[in-house]
């Protein structure tokens, strides 16, 4: 059955959503859309000092976690003791700290979903996965990412992680590094190179969070672009993860693992 | 085996390609890109008036139709008789021609492989299976197109396709029509409505065909641009054609199902 | 002398602004803007039913005006009166209700100056003045903006705005409208016709305000984007305005009438 | 009397336009595009060893020259002797021999006139402009350049030049280099740094000659984009040249001191 984003489930009782990190800015958000939601409920909120495993046996279906890394892991196994699946957003996990969780999930046996997820803003997952199915059919793959210039790092991890994906894809299909006849050069001009694709960061006032990712070939360019514009953009992506995490027992990695591209 | 797009075959004599309706302005570029292509050689240009069986026996592997709509299926017919598998671009083909060919191919069992494709530029086939992949999880898809001021029709039938193939996934997903508030409005202002989806179509000096596919949901935004710029551009899916056709036995539809989107 | 946009002046007081329909949306984002503004110095903020008179005398230099269409009018000539430049954002002036304070300012005689200006958005004032420069050099010329789905009207303002410029400057230059073969076309499809230049407008979850003006010559294209991404995007070109009033004696309308563009 | 770009003068003798360099790419360009014009006249095609002084008498009144760097300022000054007025798209012009042909000009007394200009794509020239003019009203100022893989430069010359004049205005109008809090970064990710502003170049296939400037304020952003798509944009902006010169007496550098941006 294909999940449905951006549509409520009708005709059952809501969802009942707990919601990890309550007070914090992307905790605070949730709680917000998840009121905004008619299919979902929002259960307990929970913040530092909560007892995660209170949530057992108060009608809690899944639990969205938006803590501290320090936190999160802890949390998902108290969430499976509970027999609650789980959506967590929370950076820091490691091979190890997720193979705990799987095999914790194993040992659990009742079917229950996690899914683990960097980001869950559609267009970015939904762009990265794109540019990977693209990569083989042209002979330059670029990327541009531009962002608000508060930000301490460039290139963004977002955009790090789709030349690499790029540069995967690439070298399984016997394409080398794209065409560059540049001999003369400014240092920096063509930008950072990851993996042999090259990767530029913008940094400019009013601007929140953006992608583009480029691929040409003889006449004819192909440009996928992502544009968030405030935190709410992750709301859909985390709705539609609480909407499905329940019919996808073990642990997923990425929200791509939830959507539907066949 | 992943085929593989912009790279030539290596240590395999070269395929032999023919191809029908070399005098034209498309057949003529055809016989450009094959001859620039170290796994490929040139074989026999046909045109109007060449004899298609006399093909036979005569080493070719592929042929490339970019003829006239009125003859392209007896060529098609006439290259199965003669053993040698067909990649055709040419216009005019309906469900029942198609189904003649189908059946022609089943009866003759020797595994040949016929491609009949609307369009061969690998950032317009990619673009249009881009937007039915994000289509169920956006509120707002609209397209935009973009050509020379030359072109009669509007929108254009890319635009169109792209346009149905987004509202018949929106359907399926049970999404109705994307939100809009508007009351007041001047006549055009929205575009055309084509199944729901807003289109609009643009025309300007300078441009060659271009197209924009915009998705959007609360802070977030997914755009899809593809460019063509000149004729040229259709080749690098044509020499993937004539490289993968071999390999598809049977009757294929749409470059799109030579890719390899897993 | 140039005027110092996004810089505080230096070495002086600060100037004091009032801010009229400081409770408002808009008001209380300036009164923000004016408090993080070192050069600047919030006075007095009034709202529905504060007296405007009661300024005077109270070392207030400027006055922002954020109010409504029924009571703007009046302030300013109060504010007038109260020997007070004024920077007004309140929409629904006329030209007799202008050529009032252009009167009143004549006689006043003090040099006080008045800003009434529809738009405080620098992109999208310069935008438009672009568009005007470029618009004689130019065979095509169309507009696409690109809002929130909530807008009751379309296209624009801003667009239409922007299209009769262009359509003026086409006219002077003694060319017609653009090239355009259209033939066989879906309602709609090539968007409203305003004064001869086609405008496109989108409607996205998602978006803000946005406008692409495109310029098509063989083998060339110009384009000019604005973004407004936010309510905030207007307070570079107000607190511009409040910087410049004093120097600008009499009526001035638009901001761009403050910009330095030689 | 404003210019009339893209618009033939009617109801007088088409000029005759003599072309130097008419062998060449560039020039038999030129020639094509005013054999295209019906308000103008091809006369004498001149290549590499043709004596240009017995051009006199015949009735040219412009001349062309898409020459070499070491051919044309003596076809300059050639042509001021015959009395024609030129228009020259060749380089290697240095500030010596500028001087040597504004002497000549004022020695002559004929009122002729010369352009020198590096560029005539028109969009290319007004974005220039358009940045210079915007520069001074944003925090944030970056540029991207995007061009065919066989370019041995980066940046372009036009980004560099841009990012030059960008920059001199920011100096002038007392702003700083722009915001950037970025810490930690990959070598070249945040371009190439032309007194102060960031520049970014893009190289992918397909592409011909593109450049993105950027422009950004707290919840705005300000886009100016020009794309050359072919030696074709050139055209209108040398037709433009060839009815302008005779009325404007003298040496002028750069198309833009032709252009009406009032």
């Amino acid at each position: 059955m294909p999940n449905r984003p951006n549509r409520p489930n009708t005709g059952a009782a809501p969802l009942m959503i707990a919601v990890l990190g309550a007070a914090g800015r992307m905790g605070s958000t949730v709680c917000d859309a998840v009121q905004g939601a008619p299919d979902l409920a929002l259960g307990p909120r929970l913040d530092v000092g909560d007892d995660v495993a209170a949530l057992a046996g108060r009608g809690v279906s899944v639990a969205v976690d938006f803590t501290v890394p320090s936190a999160t892991e802890a949390n998902v196994h108290a969430l499976i003791d509970a027999g609650i699946h789980a959506v967590v957003g929370t950076t820091g996990w490691t091979e190890d700290s997720l193979a705990r969780v799987r095999t914790h999930l194993a040992e659990d046996g009742r079917g229950l979903g996690v899914l683990v997820a960097p980001n869950f803003a559609l267009s970015a997952v939904l762009a990265m996965r794109f540019a990977a199915q693209a990569a083989r059919y042209f002979e330059s793959a670029e990327v541009i990412e531009l962002h608000h210039p508060n930000k301490v790092d460039a290139p963004s991890g977002t955009a790090m992680h789709t030349a690499r994906a790029i540069a995967a894809v690439r070298t399984q299909a016997g394409l080398g590094t794209g065409p560059d006849a540049t001999e003369s050069t400014l240092d920096g001009a063509r930008g950072a190179v990851v993996d042999g694709v090259h990767v530029h960061a913008v940094r400019l006032r009013g601007l929140v969070a953006h992608e583009e990712i480029l691929f040409g070939n003889p006449g004819e360019q192909l440009t996928i672009r992502t544009d968030s514009f405030e935190r709410s953009s992750f709301m859909p992506g985390v709705l539609l993860a609480t909407r499905t995490v329940a019919e996808r027992p073990g642990l997923t990695v990425g929200l791509d693992g939830y959507l539907d591209l066949g």
